[in-house]
């Protein structure tokens, strides 16, 4: 794959192609993998939701400051991000890891995605690192109302149903994709009395469910 | 208390005066208090160090580097250094806090001194935060020694001095200042073959027997 679409998708161009190569490398595929980029760049990462979330809530307490933080630098939140980067298209993976659809693992995903952050930081510093993490975390960040994004996704769209004395959506599997351990559930979700559905994806069944409950509140609150 | 004083020691000098009275201030005092200049600052500091740790030790694995990074993040370390800058005479407490101890509390300590970072973060931005961070965990980043470092000083002075055929380490309890809560122990590390002693302080005596052996070895160890 032409990295080139990579760099797109993130807003962001390296300069030193072999820092991306390192960035993109799984410890399966050689000595030179992304492990230590990884660490940087869950610094970072921690670093730029935190500053981000203390300007944006300006009123939350700490402790609600906490939680969405972990919310925002969770794997299944990074994983979602690298799939919409398509990220494991350009992964370097060893001979057993590419065969056990490692491309498609959660976990290596977000590692990755990580990686890039830390690749970014030292590279062009801090505030070109923010700038990457926030444009991709702007829906995720514009999402949150504060007092309700303490809730998911699902039960919010419950609750705003029920507010609108509506029957509660339907979720259903519609196919599962990838190998046992590597496994993306791909589900839709059915608001019946509104002639309305969405789809989401994910790494559990749980969270394609999520996936598509915030996708129809995206839709049909205001 | 004068704050050009502690401005001084930290290398820093605000220019909103009301953000470093936030800074200083604990939850006890009132509402516009320190907690969520806490919150960011924690994530400035521990990106700071993930990046100090990672452009100094280049060939350490992640492990490695997580493990340090906790070493210097924790509360006794950051108690240290608020007790190097004899942050406890700023801090705005509530009565109540005040009376009992509050100003030595390794926990107020250690927070305040994070919100400091976020307050400086905010004020001047991330470059500003980092190098008053690099310029106070100085001595502990150079004292690291990869491989060694993952050892505790007292475990280190103690193999030092094996290999050097000598007996063994004393450690003595000099005394105990503050109330029960927010104890400072204060001990002596002593090296009778080399007629040789230091002393530490910490918040638990073994937090004071890490700090003089660690002092021991900076005097003895090349």
């Amino acid at each position: 794959m032409d990295v080139a679409v990579l760099e797109r998708s993130l807003g962001y161009a390296f300069r030193d192609s072999e820092l991306l190569k390192t960035a993109l490398t799984h410890r399966s595929h050689g000595a030179n993998h992304n492990e230590r980029l990884e660490f940087l760049g869950d610094g970072v990462l921690n670093c730029v939701v935190a500053a981000a979330l203390f300007q944006r809530f300006q009123s939350l307490p700490e402790g609600d400051l906490s939680r969405l933080r972990a919310n925002l630098v969770r794997q299944d939140t990074l994983h979602q991000l690298a799939l919409s980067l398509n990220l494991g298209d350009f992964l370097l993976l060893g001979e057993g890891e590419m065969k056990s659809g490692g491309h498609a693992r959660p976990s290596i995903l977000a590692d990755a995605l990580e990686a890039l952050f830390g690749a970014i930081y030292l590279e062009a510093g801090f505030e070109a690192a923010a700038q990457v993490i926030q444009q991709l975390l702007a829906s995720h960040l514009s999402a949150i109302v504060p007092g309700q994004s303490m809730k998911d996704p699902k039960t919010r769209l419950q609750e705003w149903l029920q507010g609108q004395r509506k029957p509660l959506p339907q979720y259903q599997l519609l196919d599962t994709l990838g190998a046992a351990h590597a496994q993306k559930f791909h589900v839709r979700c059915v608001v019946e009395s509104l002639k309305f559905s969405t789809e989401g994806i994910g790494s559990s069944r749980r969270i394609a469910e999520q996936d598509a409950a915030q996708k129809a509140l995206e839709a049909l609150t205001p």
